[in-house]
């Protein structure tokens, strides 16, 4: 298929390559137009805007860092809409606000242009294989049409909702993993300044009703008090925020989501926003005396 | 070996029983006298007090409900500490306060008895099929001359430290499932509200980093406002008071295990007290709206 594919950065230069590979024919769009000469060297073309990116393609791929950037690239002065052919589909991977992506839609659909939402999970190593986990909202037709450039890129793709409930999903995929990195970061430093070996308590715990992958892939990371990445906490922080606005919107009261939004404020302000969300541990254990 | 039983409540009931199975002399005793009856009727012996059940035992086993229970059969008027022998050796499993365990052990290590806190998991399915994960503190030399009576009730018995360290890791446990139950529950509600599909929805996540046990056995408890036992409030709300009152004790912050202790007096005195600890999520769907 014709794809345009628009934001490289972390996630979207291997993703863009994993279709590439695929056999697609795929053009190219970055704001810091450097990152698009990877792609070239594998055979992608280069395009001066979304818009140009756009004109010919089948699908068309964004993945940014917030809303603010999804909206420029895609309603701006030199945005995908002012590119994209009519019956051309947007699949939008950014994690970013339901709400705006609704609108977004609805301006899109005055052009005849489609929209499916796909944000995904799985991290930079995911982007890489090939093995994100898609989270896909948006009709049925045009969801399965996007199929063939979606599978080039991921592992598990659900079709959960209607346009933005990929959106809510994501949110609701980083909601939880708030409440188990923080209370995994309780648990973990009460166990630490009673002088346990938190790694049989690990071992003891992890079968039953407290096992989590969070417990299994990054406890040691409160034990050990080191934080590599991983999720950045900005980048954890940011999804928290869309999701509190969400809730805000659909009257959904989630405390424990907002206290951990404060806690990474805290983390951000102290300069560990680059961290690996477990940081939430380097915050309990300073409050508890433990640096 | 001879062992004594005090506690057939829920859990002490079945564990007695896989002890029997196992082959060992077991001799029983429980505050509510008929419940020794059915123990009886399989073999045990019955004693008309901890004290007596004590007597001619080398273990001593004991699960109750919390630390003045515990306090009451071990250090009581017909306590196990008036009974015991010395080199006896006492196996409290029930979940009660790390402090509270390391005073009971001093005052019993006067007399010559030993003292072993294995606070378990698994629930009453666990304590009946013998598949419980026991988490012990105490000597090395003590733990070990357990196993053949801990290897009846449980299928993971980890020593994790000294004294109380049994405790501490129990709480530890509970701590997590707080914050895990709670942000599912956030989770699991804002879907609700979004109209989404909660069991695609959930299908689209378990696999990544929001997965957990809570998620894969009960997030559907909210989805359904359908909370079965399970394991009650009121017990997790009881377990939360050690663990709080433990991290004051050790001098650690825990705001997400204390915001869930918040949330379950609520439920409690809305008559939940007796639901699954999944319950949180029928007081987030309450606070947001949705009954």
């Amino acid at each position: 298929m014709k794809v345009a594919f628009v934001g490289l950065g972390t996630m979207g230069g291997p993703m863009a390559l994993n279709i590439l590979k695929a056999g697609h024919q795929v053009t190219v769009y970055n704001r810091t137009r450097e990152k698009e000469e990877a792609l070239a060297a594998e055979g992608a073309r280069r395009a001066e805007s979304p818009a140009k990116a756009a004109e010919a393609a089948e699908i068309i791929v964004t993945i940014v860092s917030d809303t603010p950037d999804a909206e420029e690239v895609i309603l701006g002065e030199n945005g995908i809409i002012h590119g994209a052919k009519e019956g051309a589909i947007l699949v939008d991977m950014s994690t970013i606000s339901p709400a705006a992506t609704r609108r977004m839609s609805g301006k899109l659909s005055e052009k005849g242009i489609k929209m499916i939402d796909a944000p995904v999970s799985g991290g930079s190593e995911g982007a890489q294989l090939g093995t994100l986990a898609i989270m896909v909202g948006g009709d049925e037709d045009d969801v399965r049409k996007t199929l063939p450039v979606l599978e080039a890129m991921g592992k598990t793709i659900i079709h959960v909702g209607p346009i933005g409930a990929g959106q809510v999903t994501k949110a609701i995929n980083q909601i939880i993993i708030a409440g188990t990195y923080l209370s995994v970061a309780e648990g973990m430093t009460l166990g630490i300044k009673a002088g346990l070996d938190m790694y049989k308590v690990i071992e003891a715990i992890r079968g039953g009703a407290a096992g989590s992958w969070v417990l299994d892939n990054r406890a040691g990371n409160v034990v050990e008090n080191e934080y590599p990445l991983g999720f950045r906490v900005r980048l954890h922080r940011k999804d928290l925020g869309i999701a509190l606005e969400a809730a805000k919107e659909l009257g959904v009261t989630m405390p424990c989501a907002a206290l951990v939004e404060q806690i990474e404020n805290g983390l951000m302000s102290q300069n560990y926003g680059d961290e690996d969300v477990s940081a939430l541990g380097r915050a309990i254990r300073k409050q508890s005396g433990l640096e």
